[in-house]
């Protein structure tokens, strides 16, 4: 497999960063994750966009515009002649000096790596099973607008789904308000109309999460952003989960109990994988 | 400068970690910083008891036993003839699958650095600048009482009180009381008593803080886990933060208003630096 490693492209032994590189230190740094589809990044734009916000209130220089990102996207696209995909980008601060302080470190890391795209995901909806985390998010944290590179917390949720045999891991505010997963952003079906927690109740702005809200004022489909507890999931029509790597993915239970089911998230879906498919052959 | 590298001991330009390493990707480790006395390294046992914690916390295996680790770090300030120093040891989850879920990292990362110890923490009482951070950290969190590679809050407080012309961030929690600062312990006195927030106020407990806690008792002064806001700073008749890299400091301003200084900061200073000078000496 080949790497993008700061303007470069090499091998994997050689796709490495320093001990000293503040990523490592300290997960200070940003990241993306990208649908690769016929050989193109699907909603390119958006996620660049998101990268560049990150790294503004974090004080790093992208370097490279993005028309530079997106043909070293591109390059290392077609070098691993891998057009189905999952394309990861991060953006550290790199190397600097001990300590917090971000002083210093002015020769941020670049990183963009493939990984293969989950095997199913071109095989009709996925359904997951959801387990509540015990760890809740913060209320009003500017940094959860941000895809950071500091995810412990969502690791300790996963690993608690992992070992509850969970596919992925719901978490609520302190507030004890519904905020979205570990790796997704969260979404239920009340009374026909389609729900998800505003970005105020402290998570994400997917990607994949705006893309579902575009395509239901296409359907005409109304949407509300709700501040709701976990009971709204217990009573909805169905729940379902957006996420770029696997785009969306139907939740079946929650916490060993069955959620349920409704056929207007496999037309979500089809809607969105129609979408992705005319984007990804278009012009580029 | 050489490097401990999972066992083996390098030059810096191969001191070197995959970019697939969930230390770089998602800050998906934990860390001790160790303030090195006369080649040896200060309260060693409590930070490696500190790192296992740690390591059991988030079920990352910790390759070797103290007793190796230990031999390791020996080595390390050896070779690089430093036996004035801080020495850094750092573990991460090592190489993972993409995604959140720590399933399928079973190779962990071990590395240790040395740097400079601070050069004035041997020249009297250290006195810096405090600013209050607009981030409050979450009271409750589990992940607290670690210290993690996941630092981005902690890394955007000490950037906030750079731009503010501040040495160190006061950190509060989402409940408004005292909490820590971004990179030290909270210590200040009142009536004659020595005051710190207790650990359920979300904090890291801090190795420097136990010492101190523990010369207080040696001295008879009363001492008290206290729940306060930020008023108790400036009603108090001195404010100081511990930390391992410089010891005790005494915080000589918060938000540009002078705070009281009082001589029994520098007299728990001295008796700090007289147990380090004693317990680094000694028999190792």
């Amino acid at each position: 497999v080949i790497v993008f490693l700061n303007g470069r492209f090499v091998l994997e032994p050689e796709a490495v960063v320093s001990v000293f590189d503040r990523g490592f230190l300290y997960g200070d740094g940003l990241f993306e994750t990208v649908r690769v589809h016929l050989g193109r990044p699907f909603r390119w734009p958006q996620h660049v966009e998101r990268l560049q916000r990150g790294a503004e209130f974090l004080g790093i220089q992208l370097p490279g515009s993005p028309a530079e990102l997106g043909r070293g996207a591109a390059g290392l696209i077609a070098r691993n002649r891998m057009p189905e995909a999952l394309l990861r980008v991060q953006l550290s601060r790199g190397v600097g000096p001990r300590g917090y302080s971000p002083r210093g470190a002015d020769a941020p890391t670049l990183v963009m790596t493939l990984h293969p795209a989950p095997a199913d995901s071109a095989a009709g909806l996925p359904r997951w099973t959801l387990s509540t985390a015990s760890l809740r998010l913060p209320v009003g944290d500017a940094l959860a607008m941000h895809k950071t590179c500091s995810k412990l917390p969502q690791i300790l949720a996963r690993a608690e789904a992992d070992a509850r045999g969970a596919d992925e891991a719901l978490l609520l505010n302190a507030a004890g308000e519904l905020a979205e997963a570990a790796g997704s952003n969260l979404f239920w079906i009340s009374a026909g109309r389609i729900c998800t927690p505003p970005l105020s109740a402290g998570i994400l702005p997917g990607i994949t999460r705006a893309v579902v809200l575009e395509l239901c004022t296409g359907f005409r489909w109304p949407v509300l952003e709700v501040i709701a507890g976990p009971g709204a999931l217990r009573q909805a029509e169905a729940v379902f989960l957006t996420l770029s790597s696997w785009g969306i993915v139907e939740a079946v239970s929650l916490d060993g109990q069955p959620l349920r089911t409704s056929p207007q998230v496999a037309r979500l879906r089809d809607a969105y994988q129609a979408l992705m498919e005319r984007e990804c052959a278009g012009a580029s």
